[in-house]
């Protein structure tokens, strides 16, 4: 594969402006009752309408994110707005947090049973704010990060099933949203959160998550792993030996963005590092693609769904691998990126229909077809095809102005 | 295939007892800190140590009831005893509620989150209890019973997530299990519980949770649903349009042999119908074997494992057909007895190491090759090699004297 990085930055573009958010424009609107309707077949047509609080706010998210970032678009922001003033009115419960379901009409399904639902809104409403301008917005984005700060040694709260102090464990999710959310908010908070939360996140990520080669005889290189005991310790459990591989690839290309704005090379190679590692740990040799769930020892892992290929394990290493290589050049990515470009163009993309499938059994053929369901949404494709848009824009502007 | 029933039946008295239960109890005594192992991976060896309630309930019942029902055997007796004692110590919160999770020693991980736990050991105890004679064991057993019927209208609780009254619904799940339980309790029960139990099941079963047609438009025969309106009413939703075929059949076997307790004929044909109707629906025509989950419309289903192929559909579907043989003598079910059996044997049993695979892909091969994890233990194996045996010996004697 040719080093044309212009050419790339040119099909992430194309496929993010002339395929996949008019897909959602065209199929997912709600613009009768507000908000989105998500469950989408192949080719867009809708099939279930609950409201998922999650992909709400994550496509409140996006449309003010692009209408900020690329264009100022009134159609992107009336889409914003359809979700967020729909949100505002319906999505919280007496005590402000966030449910996690609502029917069509917004009321309310499932209840606020964990703090991601907050999360999610925090990152909509300050984005929304920004694109908007809206006051009440902001007030909306940090009061759902209040709660995030409140509940996150107990994300679940009463609705968390383990038996207290027989097995403590904190996950890898819990301080990677929070220096998400932290860097999408830092414009509404106090001027020192951000340098504070981001040296927290990087030191307890690349400290307590990071393995123990010790306990991975399959692996001499470090992985990331999703649960570890309080003080970093890893367990010998199933939630303990636990890989999601694209989760670790997420968070790592987030730590080279961190270690990029502290202007610490070290953490960036370190996060790298871990990439490559985790890619030769989790990659297919025999059908290709990378597999969603492992066990670090190599055990059973509980989750049937463990060797399905998906739509955004998939993206998020292309995200890692392109800014890996434009901020250091480093031929692994490059290496990386174009085995993982190959598969996923040749995969995932449909263009037939439009938009990315989400779900590949091992082999690679389609396994269930929707466009978007109770987890696949407006996020992850466009917001990866506009990361790895930006890469190659740098990296192609470097190529033409090498100095 | 020829209907040489005896053989058939000497194949189920041999794989149960010269290899199904001879796997367990070799690798699956936990005879230093009580209770069992169930994480075994494909020969047997011990992967990981915690103990799952369920699980653990489980081969309390299997050990005590084969003791009860086979043949008093002393290790079989011990077996049983090893688990009772532990859970008898370990199992219950102060309240007397079940764990759902312990570690090896016994320490709780996972709460009482529903009422699962509590069934498993209302059956556990009764049987331990009929097996040893033990007075405190009745105890248990009543106890748990009280539980589950004193949560069954909210089998959760407080662990819940539906926000109450938008769109109440009512799972399969629990009338079966109360009938299951109470067919299996009847000797500690007052002498006119277990009539007004099985009624009310059959009524509820065989109106509420059977497919209005017009919602069905993929088929144009009844089908068992998991969730439905309090009223019996179908909702179009993921939940209501959830078919999981497994579950239906090895519900339908349990109307038959009601049906045939309380000779209704009627019912018994009823029932027959709708597994016939359920294999149809659910029989993949390019692979083979049975379908884990389905939607009832045709959408993409929620459960990412849907096309897998799970033991415990194939076993309770060869328990269904084999009793739908002996009850009717109807040819569809012998067709679809051979059709299964064929499968079944040819993918899930593992003569090279014993005992039998639980989880296949869609095209038949092993993907997780446990013999035991966090869902599968000591249960639906033995239990449906034992009364396939008992459906083929008795059909073998009707053939030996047919008058």
């Amino acid at each position: 594969m040719e080093q044309d990085f212009r050419a790339l930055a040119n099909l992430y573009k194309t496929a993010l402006l002339d395929d996949v958010l008019p897909f959602w424009e065209r199929h997912s609107i709600d613009w009768e009752q507000g908000g989105y309707f998500t469950c989408l077949d192949r080719n867009g047509k809708v099939y279930d309408t609950d409201k998922f609080i999650w992909l709400q706010n994550r496509q409140v998210w996006t449309f003010s994110t692009f209408y900020h970032q690329i264009e100022p678009r009134e159609d992107w922001l009336a889409i914003a707005a359809n979700g967020a003033d729909f949100l505002a009115k319906h999505g919280r419960d007496a005590a402000g947090n966030w449910y996690f379901a609502l029917d069509r009409s917004g009321n309310p399904l499932v209840q606020p049973y964990n703090i991601f639902s907050d999360c999610f809104a925090a990152m909509a409403f300050s984005k929304y704010a920004l694109a908007s301008g809206k006051e009440w917005a902001k007030d909306i984005a940090l009061q759902a990060y209040d709660n995030v700060l409140r509940r996150k040694d107990n994300p679940k709260g009463d609705y968390n099933k383990a038996y207290p102090g027989t097995r403590p464990m904190k996950s890898l999710a819990v301080p990677m949203i929070l220096a998400n959310l932290t860097l999408e908010m830092d414009w509404l908070l106090p001027s020192n959160t951000l340098e504070h939360v981001l040296n927290a996140t990087v030191e307890e990520v690349m400290t307590d998550f990071l393995s123990d080669a010790s306990f991975a005889p399959y692996s001499d290189r470090k992985l990331m792993y999703e649960n570890v005991a309080p003080d970093g310790l890893l367990i010998d459990c199933f939630e303990g030996r636990l890989i999601n591989p694209g989760h670790g690839i997420e968070a790592m290309w987030f730590i080279m963005d961190i270690g990029n704005r502290l202007g610490d090379s070290k953490l960036v190679h370190q996060a790298i590092e871990i990439v490559l590692n985790i890619l030769d740990f989790a990659w297919d040799r025999e059908y290709g693609g990378l597999y969603y769930f492992m066990d670090t020892k190599g055990h059973p892992p509980q989750q049937l769904e463990w060797d399905q290929k998906l739509w955004w394990v998939h993206l998020e290493s292309l995200v890692a691998l392109s800014m890996g290589y434009r901020l250091t050049g480093r031929q692994e990515c490059w290496d990386w990126y174009e085995k993982l470009h190959e598969y996923s163009w040749s995969h995932f993309a449909d263009p037939q229909w439009g938009e990315w499938f989400g779900y590949l059994n091992r082999q690679g053929d389609v396994l269930i077809d929707l466009k978007g369901g109770k987890w696949k949404g407006c996020f992850h494709v466009p917001r990866s095809l506009y990361l790895c848009h930006q890469q190659f824009d740098a990296l192609s502007a470097a190529q033409a102005y090498p100095y």
